[in-house]
């Protein structure tokens, strides 16, 4: 893939979280990564949405240095990419402020699998960070937010949770690619807005049982789902 | 009526579920039945709706073996061909994953009737049905999914409440075609808002009285409905 | 006034709901009266806003009696016309199941005024009406709806509170002809919100001291306003 | 600047307003300053936004006194030329009845610095007034609102929290010139709207610890920011 494919490809999907209304003038970027080329592209930090063009979007390497580009790359490119450093699988990375996702952040909580909405696409609950601790606020915020999120996946496949909530702060989510990433933003946000209706109509309301949230992750998921048009 | 005036009425249908803002990406499908020919048509599965197109439509017998499309049916496609099997007099089937509708299913809580809008359309309560059982799981999730909801009608006329909510799952709405179902889709979604709402600012509230259910429910229904153009 | 010069007013100020977002599919009706002719114009009953047209409003006379018009004029005539007799002062009026609103009238709770967003248009709180009585169900349903909205305004100035929630049903507001009385749907329906937002966020807050309301209210009603353009 | 100038960036600062959905039909007002000329530019009194024009702007000196215009200024004008002339640094206000944060203001509650994207802006809690007292009151209310306001801040620099709920009524926000203030409300709204759902998902929760607040506020103002392109 050419550098020019790679921007188009994200300066796409950081349009179409505009489009889905996830954002609100700066916030969110979205960036996905050219591993043979060992590269990311990235929104540059600050640019409204309507002001994006192709060529804005900042080349770095997986250092953090600027390879191709004019702009200043996200304030938050050092976690994009200390979780494609950390995490092979992954191909692209959303962060938003969306409204009911950060909710739950600002809350810090989990959000409970509570319907097969969410067990379509996530195996169980959607984490949630541990709030920063100190030391590592002063140290290398960005990164150590990439750390925070590492910390959460400890004893978890990051691809049966393509998403997550950081406490005090907002959603990440990931996916094969940039667009994949995008996809997974707009279903945490709407899955995120069922739970809290959810959960204010009946605060004592306990997650879904196992057999189902595997039944509906399961036949989306893995080697015998049965969802979608056959590959 | 042809296969082809049958898929571009159930494709219509799909796309007002989108016009009306009641789906995400692929959530959702709707289905209508010939009774004559015995012969549904239903969305293909996983499609998006701005993919669709009226010769994308599957038709499925009601044994759900494909009779004509080159796409695998919606996975839920056994729940329709269930619900028409039991139910003689329905002739349109939708799901979606409506935000308010799919809190209430989410809580497990059937939607009492708190006021007259939902008496206009409903007579009496919106039933929530028991979580699926693990025998149920295992067997055959989709088909067992229309059990479910016989099951939760078994004192009650599918007429007097053409929709449901399925316990940590999401609605499904009747009626005499797919047009008419997704009518009921919409009614559903706005009458969980208002149910929402209101529980939620008093939550003690209880259900309205029966004499003004009847009504209003009487009003719009029966021999001696009053409500609208005459026939 | 001529029949169409009414109808046309009844009629645009009717769709200005739909614009507003204040109706699903046929919910709603708007009416205003022209008292030198002694008739008013209404909108036909069970139309869906997108297929109205101006030659559908139907003119009744205020004994309910159709004097010009090929449809059956809107199921809630009665409560306009009865409304109509008792207050001489309106012009217009605008029945919704507005969302909020509604949710409101659900919980059967007047609207407190909370803040000066309310007392700008209404002096004091935003009552609610009793739940109808059976006797006056079973008697003539539509018209003793005017009757529950007249017994709660026994004490207070129908201009002092150009609206009101009937209980277990949903909104009517008023004004000097059509248009303010949607004017004042649109308001309501706004204020609800906010209302509702408030007493969700701090359960225990009382209505907004006296002075406050005197100060809001009288800057833009009576003798000494000073709020927009001088007459 | 010319007085043309400020009209138009006074009306187009005015227009964002309705666009960015903070407004109901003649709610909400805003003002830039010239302080070479000592005079600001506002929003007429009670003008639809779809009827403005660049033209109706009214040119008002800091004693309210009308120097180019044909409308009456809005009747906030007394507030701003309050604000003006004690916070020298500003040069734009906004003020709204945007739902959320009205709700806070309604509810009499300062906003808690809950996340970071309150953080990024404001440093701490967005503060709420005190209840205008009854000898402001019945004194001069619009100017006394200037007052309230100005006592809230009395310990803390308006530049880090340009916004404000004044209690029982509704926001403020200010900056560097209108456009800037406009910016200031629609963060303001979706901020509180964060907050809200935050606080009804889990009553108990606390301010983000200060450290966070830090980090995040001083990392986009001050001279160690590094958030945007260099200037």
């Amino acid at each position: 893939m050419s550098f020019l494919e790679l921007k188009r490809e994200v300066y796409e999907a950081n349009m179409e979280l505009e489009k889905r209304k996830l954002v609100t003038y700066t916030f969110g970027n979205v960036s996905q990564i050219d591993r043979q080329l060992g590269v990311i592209g990235i929104k540059p930090s600050g640019v409204p949405y309507e002001d994006l063009k192709v060529e804005d979007i900042v080349i770095v390497d997986l250092e953090n240095q600027i390879v191709e580009g004019r702009m200043r790359p996200s304030s938050d490119t050092k976690t994009h990419t200390y979780l494609y450093r950390q995490w092979q699988s992954i191909g692209g990375i959303t962060h938003t402020h969306s409204t009911y996702a950060t909710a739950w952040a600002q809350a810090q909580i989990a959000i409970p699998c509570l319907g097969t909405t969410q067990a379509d696409y996530v195996y169980g609950e959607i984490p949630c960070t541990a709030v920063m601790r100190n030391d590592q606020i002063s140290r290398d915020y960005e990164e150590e937010t990439g750390v925070q999120i590492l910390d959460c996946f400890a004893d978890r496949d990051p691809n049966e949770s393509p998403m997550v909530v950081v406490a005090g702060h907002a959603p990440f989510t990931w996916g094969a690619n940039a667009a994949k990433s995008v996809y997974h933003a707009v279903l945490l946000e709407e899955i995120a807005r069922m739970a809290y209706l959810t959960k204010t109509l009946s605060p004592g309301i306990s997650q879904l049982k196992q057999e189902l949230i595997d039944k509906h992750y399961l036949r989306k998921h893995g080697k015998d789902a049965y969802y979608g048009q056959s590959k």
